[in-house]
C-alpha cells in the first residue's frame, strides 16, 4: 500500500537517483520531474534512468522561455546584483523550477515534493520557501548548471588556490578569447530586450529565449561575466562562489545604459533602492513573497519609458558601451550644449548655488573655522 | 587704487588667462593659484605665464598626497560609484582644489576667489559650494585633467559617434594592450590600501601617493577603467561623459572584495546605503556639508576591520579577483564545509525555513490560488 | 495697449489687492482667481473687491472635493508626516491651488500667473514648481487658512513665548474641550476613508468632502491636532510653525491602524520608506514631479487590501484606537493563540533562532569577550 | 550527581517556579536570577520562594540604572518607534536582562541558562539571541511588567472587545486624570535627558534613573502613552498589543523637538533612516548584533549637538511642546525674519526654483499635456 505520491526534482545524477530509490523503498509513489532551463543535459538518458529506477511517472519540462521571460527579465529590469557583484543566476532559477514542480504536484494529487539540496546552501531555502508559498508541503532536490549561469561552491583555501580553469563551462578564458570584438545592438522595450543584432555579421534574434541564448553565446565566446567572490549567505555564513554569467553581464551593462538615458534621475534613485531590495529578496529565496511582488510591480512601473537601442562591443572579458539612442530620451542636446538656451538660464545657477549654500554657511559658521581641515 | 585681492584658480590655459587679464583691468590684485593633483602639466611654464600677465603672486601647490589621502581614500572606503557606473574622479578633485584656494585666500587676506567653470557643469557647483562652506565668498575657475581620472564632455550625437581614440590620455586601448597579465597583491588596513606588490616583478609601493600612482600606471597599461556614459547632472540635465579611471577601478574591485570578506553582511547592507548617499553628495558638490561629514564618519567606522590582502590580475581592460586573505575574516572554513559541525546544525535549517514560510503561506492562502502564476 | 493677461491668485486681502492694482498699472489685464479649499472666507466680498479694483475677470473656484480626493487622500494613504510631526496641510494645498490657476491661465490664454508669496517661505517654491511643471510661466500669490489645517509662522523667541491662544482657529483648547468622548467608526477602502459614523449619535457621512469636514469638526471640538514645531525648510533654514490639523490627525491614526492590520509587514516596511520620501517631496514642492508620480503610484498599489473599519475615541486632544476589523485581515486568531496549531510549530522557533544566531556567535567569538559590556 | 549548573531567569510566579522544580528533578543545580528593572514586585518574597523550592543560589539584581542608561537612552536618541507606534518598552528590556544572566552564568560556571518565554512571543527570540551572542548556550524565561512600560497580549476578538480598564498599571485613565497640566522643562545633552524640572512646583531630578522614573510618574498621572495596536511580530504573525509607556512617550516628543531644533536637516534625514533600522533590529531581538552596534554608534555620533531645554505641558493623555532653546541651535532668527538680510538673498530664490524646474519642465514637455490632471 502506497504512503502517497511524491514529486521528486530529479537530475539524473547520483544524489537524486539515491533519493528516488530510497523514497520508493519507503513506500512512496515517486514522480520524477526534470526542468530544462538551458543546462547542458541528456534529458532522454535521465528519463530512462528514472524509469529504470522505478519512477511511476517522469516529467521533463522545457521551462526555458518562461525562465527567461518571467524570471530573468524582471532581474534585468531591476539591474539585480547582490552585494554589488553577484548577478543572481542560481537564485532566479530556483523559484522557476519549484513553481512547475508544485504545479505538477497539484495536478497529480501529490502531497509531497522532494529535492536533494544540502542544508547549508541558499538553494534549499529558495526551493522550499517557493514550495511553501505556492503549495504548503515539503522537501525539494536541486540541480545547478542552468541557462543563466553556472555556479560552483569551492570550499578551498580562498587565497592561494585560484579557481581551476576547467570549472568554467560557459565562458572562454579571456586570455584565449578572440582578438576581434563583436559589436552588438540591443533594443529594449519597457526595460526588456526585444532584439539583438550583431553588427559584424548581421545576425539578429528577437524572441526572449533566442536573444538571451545568443547573448550567452557571444558573451561566453569573449570570456565575459566570470567572477570569483566571497558572498554572504542568507543563513549568516560567508562562502566562496565562482560564477559565470555571460549573457546576464552583457544585459546588465546595456540595461543600465538605456535606463540612465531614458529615466528621470530622481525616479531612478528611488528605483535603485528598490532594485537592491529586489536583489536581497531574490537571493534570500523570497521571490514568491508579498514584498517581492510589490517591488516587482514598482520596478516594472519604472520601466515604462525604458526604450531604445544600445550599441556595445564585447572583447576579452569586457563590455564597452559605444552609444545609445531612444525615442523617449530625456537627453536634450540643446540643453546640454553651451550655445543654445533652453529653459536653462546660466544666471539662475548662481542663485541656485547660493540658496544651497545658505545651510552650509550657517553650519560652518556655527562650527567655527576648525572644520576647514576636517 | 586696488579694488581688493582675488585668488584665481589658474590653469595656464586660454580661459583662465583671459580671466586674469580681465580681473587686473577691473582693478583687482590677482593672485593665481594652480593645484597639482597629478595632471600632466608644465607648472613652471604656467607660473611664468601668470607672472607675465600681471599676477601679483603665483601659488603652485602640490596637493597630490592630500588628494589621495583625504579625498580618494574615503571614496574607496565608500565604494563610491554614482548611478552605478561613474567613479567620481572629477567630483572628488573639486573640494580638494577649492579647499586650498580658500586657505590661500584667508592667508593672503583676499576677499575674492575666481574660477572659469562654465555655468552648466557640475564643477561650478562643486567648487562654489566648497568655497561658500569653508569661506563665504565667490567665483572659482577649474581645470580638469587630474590624477584620478580624465573626463571629457562630448556634446555630440550620442549614438552614431563613438568617442575618438585620442580622447583617452591615461589608458591604453584594450585592443592594443599587452597580452600578458599583471598580477597584483593589494594590502588594506581600515579599508584603505597601504601596499601594492606586483607579483610578476616584485615591485612594491607603500605610500598613499605611490600606491595610487602605481595602480594608475598598471591599470592604464592594460586599458582598465574606460567608460562612456550618459549621466544625470545635479542641475537636472543629462549629459554624456567619457571617463577613464584606471587606478580607481582596480581599487574599487579590490576593496569590494576585501570588504565583503571581512564585514558582517548586515553591517554591509547599511553601509551600502550610506555609500550610495555619499556618492550622490560628492557628485552634487556637498563634500563639505554636515551630512557628508556624518556619512564619512559612519563609513570610516564600518571599515575598522576591513583588513587583509587581495590578489588580482589585470588584463585587456579587466580586473579579475584571484583570492583574498585576512586576519579579521568572518569566513569560517569549517562552517562552510559540509563535513564539520560548527554552530550550524542542519536540522535547524528546516525550522528556520518553516518559520520564514509562516507569513508566506498565510499570505498566499488569503490571496487564493490565483497567485500561482503571478 | 495691454501687455498681456495675468492670472493672479487673489485672496481679497491687502497684499494681493496691492499686487492687483500694481499689475493693472503696469498695463496687464488682470484675471483674479480665488480657490475655495475650505477656508473661512467671504468669497462674494472678495469678488466685489477684485471687480472694484479693476479685475477683468474674477474666478472663484470651489476646489474642496478635488482637494480632499486628489491631494489629501494620497497623503492619508502615505501616512504623510514631515520630519516625524508635520502633517503637510499647507504643502498639499499648494499644488491643488496652482493646478487650477494654470488651467485657468491656459483656458484664458494668459501667459502670466502671479502670487504674493514671500521669498523665504516654502509656499513660493511649491506654487512655482507646480506652475513650471504644468505650464511654463511665472509668479503666484498664496493664501493660507485652508480646509486641512491652519498654519502660522511665528518668528518670535521660540522658548519663552508660547503660541497665543487666539492663534488657533479650527481647534478648541483641549483644557476647555468636552469631558465626554466621541466614539467614531471609520471605514476604509483602498486605504481611503469611505464612511464615518459617530457611535454616540449615529450621525454618518460618506462622501469624501463630508467625511473629511466631519472629522475636522469632531477633531476640532476635542482639540485634536495642535502642534508647535521648529521645521527645516527646503531652502535650508529652520522656522517655527504652529499648526492645527484636527481631521488629518484622526485619519492618520485610523489609517495607521487599519494599514498595519491588513498589510504584510515586509510590504509595509518598504511602503514606509516610500511614505517618508513622499512627505519630503510634497513638503519641498515636488508634487508634480516624475518621482512623486512614481511614489504615489507605488503607495496606491500598496493600499489595495487596506480595507476595514476602525473604532476610535476622541477626547481632550487625543485619539485612542479602540479596535479594528477587516475582511482582508492577516490577523489569524488561531495562529496567535497559544492553544491552536496553524502552520506554526513551536519546535521550529528554536531552529529559527539558532540559525539567526550563527552569525552573531561567529561575530562575538571574533570580537572576543570584550563586547559583553559594549 | 549533578548534570551541571543552570541559571534560571526566575519571576517568583507559577511558570518559572514549575521550571525550577522540573530542572531540579532532572538533576541540575539551579541558580535563580531575578532582575529588577523597575517592575512592581516583592523581591524578597521571590527570594524565599526560590530557596524553598530548592534553588542553590538566588541572585536578585538591581538593573534599573543600567537599563535606563545603556538601553533606554539609546532608544531615546534614536526616536525609536516600531511600525510608527510601538515604543519598544519590552524589546529593550530583554537584552538588558539577558546580559546580566549571561554574566552570572559565566561567573558561576554554569553552562545552561533557562527561561519561561513562550515559543510564539518575540521575547523568546530577544532573550535567546542575546544569550547566543554573548555566551553560546540555551533557553531563558521571561517576566514582563518592567520599568519602561507594561505590555499585555490580548488574544481576543480585536474589534468588539476593548481593552479592560484594569489592564493598565502605570497610567491613569485620561478621563479620570487631573484637569490641571504639569509643565516640565527637560534638559538634554548629547540627545539624552540630564535634568527634568517641574515648573509648577520646582521639583527637579538629575540622575538617569530619577529623571526617567519621574517622567513615568508625571506621564502616568496624566494618562500619557497608552496604545492598543496590532503589531507584526518578527516571526511573521500579527498580534494585538496593549502598551503603556508614559515616560517614554514624554521623552520621545521632547527629544524629537530638541533634535529637529539643533540638527542639520540632511543629517537628520539620514539619521531618521538609521533610527527606523534601529527600531526594527531591537524589536526583532538583534540588540547584540554587529549591525545594531554600528547603527547605535552612528546615531550617537549624530547626537553630539543635540543639546538644550524643551518646555512641555502634560495633560489628559497629551504632551504639548511649548518651546525650546539651545546653545547649539541652527535656528537663526535673523535669517527667518523677513526684515534682516543674512546669507539669504530673496533674488536667489527665483534662480533656485527655476533650476529645480528645468527637470520638471523637460519631463512634462515629454509627457505632453496629459499629465495636467494626473
Amino acid at each position: 500500500m502506497s504512503k502517497g505520491k511524491v514529486v521528486l526534482a530529479y537530475s539524473g545524477g547520483l544524489d537524486t537517483s539515491c533519493i528516488l530509490v530510497w523514497l520508493k523503498e519507503q513506500g512512496y509513489d515517486v514522480i520524477t520531474y526534470l526542468a530544462n532551463i538551458g543546462q547542458d543535459e541528456d534529458f532522454e538518458a535521465a528519463r530512462k534512468k528514472a524509469e529504470s529506477l522505478g519512477a511511476k511517472k517522469v516529467f521533463i519540462e522545457d521551462l526555458r522561455t518562461e525562465f527567461v521571460e518571467d524570471f530573468i527579465w524582471p532581474a534585468v529590469q531591476a539591474n539585480a546584483v547582490y552585494e554589488d557583484r553577484y548577478l543572481l543566476g542560481t537564485a532566479v532559477a530556483r523559484p522557476c523550477i519549484a513553481r512547475r514542480q508544485v504545479e505538477i504536484a497539484r495536478r497529480e494529487g501529490a502531497q509531497y515534493v522532494s529535492h536533494g539540496a544540502t542544508g547549508k546552501g541558499n538553494d534549499q531555502i529558495r526551493f522550499e520557501l517557493t514550495c511553501y508559498a505556492l503549495y504548503p508541503e515539503v522537501k525539494v532536490s536541486f540541480m545547478d548548471a542552468n541557462l543563466m549561469h553556472i555556479s560552483e561552491c569551492v570550499p578551498l583555501c580562498v587565497f592561494q588556490s585560484r579557481a581551476p580553469a576547467d570549472l568554467y563551462l560557459m565562458t572562454k578564458n579571456p586570455e584565449d578569447s578572440p582578438n576581434v570584438q563583436d559589436v552588438l545592438e540591443i533594443e529594449f522595450k519597457k526595460g526588456v530586450p526585444v532584439k539583438v543584432t550583431n553588427m559584424n555579421d548581421g545576425i539578429s534574434k528577437n524572441t526572449a529565449l533566442d536573444v538571451f541564448s545568443y547573448l550567452n553565446e557571444i558573451g561566453g565566446k569573449h570570456g565575459v561575466g566570470r567572477i570569483d567572490i566571497v558572498e554572504n549567505r542568507f543563513i549568516g555564513m560567508k562562502s566562496r562562489g565562482i560564477y559565470e554569467t555571460p549573457g546576464g553581464t552583457v544585459l546588465l551593462k546595456a540595461h543600465l545604459d538605456i535606463e540612465t538615458f531614458t529615466m528621470d534621475k530622481e525616479v531612478r534613485r528611488i528605483k535603485q533602492g528598490l532594485g537592491i531590495k529586489f536583489s536581497e529578496l531574490v537571493y534570500n529565496g523570497f521571490w514568491y513573497s508579498p514584498e517581492c511582488n510589490f517591488v516587482r510591480h514598482c520596478i516594472a512601473k519604472s520601466q515604462e519609458n525604458v526604450e531604445g537601442k544600445v550599441q556595445l562591443s564585447v572583447l576579452k572579458g569586457q563590455v564597452y558601451i559605444l552609444g545609445r539612442e531612444s525615442p523617449k530620451s530625456l537627453y536634450n542636446e540643446e540643453l546640454v550644449s553651451m550655445d543654445v538656451q533652453g529653459d536653462y538660464d546660466p544666471c539662475d545657477a548662481s542663485g541656485f548655488i547660493r540658496i544651497n549654500a545658505v545651510r552650509l554657511r550657517e553650519h560652518h559658521r556655527l562650527q567655527g573655522l576648525s572644520s576647514t581641515k576636517q
